[in-house]
């Protein structure tokens, strides 16, 4: 079985971008089509709503993108319905050869980080996901549950490291002599990504962090810190980041970073710099010029060029 | 609309006792009656019977006990028929009067905590529980959502600050200069319960704590640092903790602390120290001894016994 790590770069090395799609269903937010008649209490119907949503992002972003970011959140929203239509939609993003990142962001410890794992990861489990973001503040021994499951089922995991928020400095800056939170969770992800990469004669182990775009200065020493984990790399786009600031997050050969985009891309009919460009009736074509605006970007101006 | 702390200070007065019951169902731990012909790999029937067997729980322990804690993960592992079983698991414990705090240790930023707490907290919401567990990894401003949501609903969350488990240590008690990164976390917990609960006239707020009974002399001073907030303490039995290391969680009334029992309560009748006093048909009575011998010792050994 391949591992994680393995699948991702194959993936990303054929579709010849570090792009990953966001799928971040609002019911405000989702083109006018799919909300007309729909009371926004009636849960059920706004389910199928998502689910006629996502299925579309899928067909238009497949053929471009390696990997695709449920949140989990969403549709959690929409209580045991947004469940049945999110394993639906795990299941049919497999189908188009796609890599499920499925945010989450759980913890818990011993058992219960072992139900988690065995909730999301992999094949076998029930929702399948490839891999499922996690937060670190229950320590070491909430991770390693996560991360036995993710080597053994060839899945992996993405550990909350430095986040995108304006206000996520206020426990992960915080230092003690010379390291600070957000460093000392980035040696545990080295650390385990380390040993399983070199186990395996890999470049990258199971253990991924996420780092936010808004912080290119982390992103370039986080980068430096965990060479063995691959960085899921949100906030570009909406939340500001720019392609200068996530230029550091790459390894030389592109490899080593997906960067997300979610309302810009699935709600691209509605960005402001696309103002009368695209007509209500167009939003496909606006999320699929997104996409392709996006990939072309990264290709310009960092080193997911020599991809 | 009654506060959510109101509403719990009134049902632990009514009902005389701090403990609350944790809903943690695992395939192999459940009585043999609920797993008979069921092979461990077929989630259908076992959200199934873990619906049968939460159900059985709740009709013993709802005339004892205050509240309840379904733990999301058991209920996910089992994929969307999981998730709908809790949602009927939730349903029934208000039925009989129970309220109803989610463990989920939710954490994320902006309108996705929005989604958290539109999904899980108070009426109107998806899965309407009255209270949620969330983690602060990623700041003050992933936790307003959550605290915004919950004081207009009447409902309420608890903010992980000292976990129960050995590894809990590794972020939550790094320190910068004086201050750990529980007593920030406290800190805040306390200034948001502080402003609403005096805007209310009352004792509490709607934030709470989580602070394990592992750590008793940091459950003390937690105690002290945060007047306002209701502490919710898991590691009671399993764990390791005792009467004698959770005393210092109550006010002086009794109340201010939840004390939380899981494994020890629900699989009662596979206690090593029970071991032959429970025929195996015989699981309900142990539940039922089991929480009442917790209700009287947490009654005859700490400030509970006023209540």
């Amino acid at each position: 079985m391949d591992t994680f790590s393995k699948r991702l770069t194959d993936t990303v090395k054929i579709k010849k971008t570090p792009v990953m799609v966001g799928l971040d269903p609002r019911f405000s937010a989702i083109p006018e089509v799919f909300r007309r008649g729909i009371s926004p209490e009636d849960l059920p119907r706004i389910a199928r709503a998502y689910h006629r949503f996502s299925f579309a992002i899928l067909d238009i972003v497949a053929p471009l993108v390696a990997c695709v970011k449920p949140q989990i959140a969403f549709f959690e929203e929409l209580g045991p319905w947004g469940m049945v239509v999110l394993s639906d939609i795990i299941r049919y993003a497999h189908e188009l050869g796609l890599i499920v990142i499925l945010d989450g962001k759980r913890n818990d410890i011993g058992s219960t980080a072992a139900g988690y794992a065995a909730a999301y990861l992999g094949k076998g489990s029930a929702w399948e996901a490839d891999s499922l973001t996690v937060s670190p503040y229950l320590g070491e021994d909430s991770l390693i549950p996560f991360i036995n499951v993710a080597e053994k089922r060839g899945s992996g995991i993405f550990v909350l490291v430095k986040t995108s928020n304006p206000g996520g400095g206020m426990l992960q800056d915080m230092k003690e002599g010379e390291v600070s939170v957000y460093q000392k969770t980035a040696d545990l992800v080295e650390q385990k990504s380390a040993e399983f990469a070199l186990s395996r004669g890999e470049k990258y182990g199971a253990v991924g962090a996420v780092v936010g775009a808004t912080y290119p200065q982390q992103l370039e020493e986080l980068r430096q810190r965990m060479p063995h984990a691959w960085l899921l790399v949100p906030g570009f786009g909406a939340q500001g980041g720019t392609a200068k600031d996530i230029s550091a997050a790459f390894d030389d050969d592109g490899l080593g970073a997906v960067i997300n985009s979610s309302r810009a891309i699935i709600f691209a009919y509605d960005r402001k710099d696309y103002a009368g460009r695209f007509a209500a009736d167009k939003w496909e074509l606006a999320v699929e010029t997104a996409t392709r605006e996006m990939i072309a970007q990264l290709q310009a101006e960092t080193k997911a060029g020599r991809l």
